[in-house]
């Protein structure tokens, strides 16, 4: 398919190489125009130009405002895009927002997984949307990911799913935390409790993320603390929406506002888990 | 090695099974008398009275005060037993009064696991207590789980270590119900949600109790939620002699507090993420 | 002085019975045109009508949206209005994008007090703005109150501290609610509880929502939960824009959140301690 | 009445001076001597010793232990004295053992002051226990306070009581160091908004401790950060034999144990929402 590709940092561009690889046409934007120039596809001057001719506008953003922008701003894609693809964690509130000035042409698409993992084709992809158009592009979330699952009809479902997945990754994460301070007072190794917990949960994300915390290696960031927190104040929202309290959130939200507070930014996001 | 071994709950009953099928001597004592029987060792009718003979007492029981009782009481096996392993769930603690009173004969063993994998010797053993003591009694800790962590010369650091374990579970439960409750709401279905995250974690523990959950299968309970309250009010415990603040914990006590006036102390401890 | 009053809910009717008592001239506007009648002042059909001839418009409704559709929809009071004193609690977020389209002739005038207050002139009055602009309309703001604190030269800076306060007596509400709890299993009638706080605070807020509190009387609302849980998110986006953890509010929150989900959104803001 | 008082600390001191000036005859114990022989009436060698011919012995101590040395340990109060009278801030399951243990001739009657309101009778009495016994000692009450309350008659009611309160006092001070610390940030003067809460509270407590934490004058102590680290732990103790969930306590505790290992341990308890 023709796809106009907006926002190649460090994910977008893992993305937009598979989506090659997989034999998808690209004309891609980006705002910085060396990196879009790396991918070696036709270069657009505009979010707007890069939709001429396209199947559908994929972008790959890092918040509500980045998007605001490519989609409403001037040269945007509200008109210029048959179809929009949202792979971006953005609030369920915008996603929302979205759907309606699309008038339906708005799918959301957010994914699970590192930058590595977008690079190999190993993402999560969880579409949402009016179904013959997550149908129709099938194709393009199987070239972006190892599995696709559907969250439901209408867009912002995915944004809930994503959101909350990352809630329970950032739950991790601050239960690590927690753990190893115990234990480090306690003169257990963090790394003896990391041996164990793998064999335990038996599961590479904890395998990874433990070995981070323990080795408190938090730089450079494969996350950064910064954008954990504005998805923890999103999925915070969210709940709003849903009257659904979220205690875990609440306690991660001042955990990552304490780390914010103490230089944290930055680093990856497990810096919030820190030795204390 | 000659056992006594002392408790004969749904845990110790597959972990005395384990022990047989490895070849120790077994000489068993239960509160009840029936369990015991059913294990075909001889049955004594007083813990010290099992300890005749035996080159260890294991302890596998429900808490503090089952352990007191039987180390402490009358026909205790204070004296009794040459050396002491206790493999429950306690204080941390109560697992220095026991080293005081032993004079340095006892190990703490505390084991990770469900009935049906003790049964199975599928546990992760976690012993610590004095090197050499932990070393001689290695065939044993060797028969009972698939693998054997040595957390430290003092017995109480392998409680540490167990109860912050179990905490790691009890994030992870109660993660999943916050999540849960705010798909529900978001109309999005919770095995989607765990379909995702079980391809995102590739956890067994994640898939099981992910199901359990989103199922709402809390009975028969695998582990009580009067056990989970019990072990978190230890963790907090722990903390507090370290001085480390641990707020998810502090939550999941709450939320165990909760379930327990809604009534569901006798169902499976992951009931505290039940529907809400 | 001419003020052009939008805004005749029980809080706005009382203020703006102490503005006319004080001599003021009032010309008013209110969503639904009785209200405004029955205080036998000039009725205006829109917002920018009651702004003819005014020294200044005074808003007192119930949120951003409310205060949004006034100033920037049509017939707003954006151009119309010489100055424009903002009484509402509002987010601190809403108060910069008034200051800035009001272009320096907007100040923040948030007060403390129920209903009754409004009525008789015993509200605190929370001015903030541009020094000269706060002074000239000092006889505006002691005509509502007993007394006036200037928060500072930005008018979100009132706003802030308006937050801050609800969010003061938010958690002296829940404090009660865990306290009479926990003692009404303990079989110690919170009445009793009462009585010592109330001699030990010495604070008629502490007797008043303590008697409220106690007595379950919790209908009719004098300030609706609804409106609680809006102005404890608000603090927690105050707070986010300062990175200042409020562990406090963020319990505030979920609590809220639970009681709108047990249907309690109408009832009065204590409801939040209610019996469990 | 005869009264062997054991416990000379800076509260016990004041209540002493009290009773002595209401006429009441005492014998003294401290375990150091000379705040003892400070007070001009006579001290014995031992708790025991005190209570030869009292007509109750009041004790006025730091926590669980020391009471239970000075009951239980050698030449303790438990048979000499035929009433004793338990002043001391302690945990609930205590207060039960020692109503156990001396036979029903056992009462708490902890109070509510600093050392300057037990020195000038300005303290509330807090008695709790069989109503005979509770109204024969009503003229001791009635010298050491202001104001009498009595609790229930069950000696543990008054502990629950006590702890509830300064449970009361711990939220008030968290609250405000979480409004403090955003408004800091919001360039807000903490005093300032003190100013608006002391007039919206209306309470001396309010208006004394606001000022100590704007000031940040914790140093010396008026009651430690310590000790009300202990208090905390102690209503959590009783929440949960209540079944009562605390979210507010949980994080006091939080707050407290992050206070300790940032070395805030020997400052006055208010330190807990110091700047930061």
């Amino acid at each position: 398919m023709r796809i106009a590709f907006i926002g190649l940092g460090r994910m977008g561009s893992g993305m937009a190489r598979s989506l090659q690889r997989a034999g998808h046409e690209l004309t891609v934007y980006n705002r910085s125009r060396e990196k879009a120039e790396a991918l070696g596809a036709p270069v657009a001057a505009t979010p707007a130009e890069a939709c001429r001719g396209c199947d559908a506008a994929l972008t790959m953003l890092s918040d509500d405002a980045a998007v605001e922008a490519v989609v409403f701003g001037p040269d945007g894609i509200l008109e210029a895009a048959p179809i929009h693809i949202g792979c971006s964690t953005i609030s369920t509130a915008f996603a929302r927002r979205l759907s309606a000035a699309h008038q339906g042409r708005y799918l959301s698409a957010p994914v699970f997984g590192r930058p590595e993992a977008a690079e190999t084709m190993k993402l999560l992809v969880i579409p949402a949307g009016p179904a013959e158009l997550v149908q129709r592009f099938m194709p393009v979330f199987d070239a972006l990911g190892r599995q696709t699952f559907i969250a439901g009809t209408e867009p912002w479902q995915a944004n809930a799913l994503k959101l909350c997945g990352n809630f329970m990754i950032g739950s991790m994460i601050e239960s690590f935390g927690e753990a190893y301070n115990t234990l480090r007072r306690a003169n257990v190794d963090p790394h003896l409790f990391l041996d164990v917990m793998s064999a335990l949960f038996g599961s590479p994300v904890y395998a990874g993320y433990g070995r981070i915390i323990a080795d408190e290696a938090f730089d450079p960031a494969g996350f950064s603390l910064n954008l954990g927190l504005k998805d923890v104040r999103l999925v915070l929202e969210t709940a709003f929406e849903c009257a659904s309290p979220m205690p875990f959130a609440s306690v991660l939200r001042d955990r990552f506002l304490e780390a914010v507070a103490a230089g944290q930014s930055d680093r990856d996001w497990s810096a919030v888990a820190r030795k204390r």
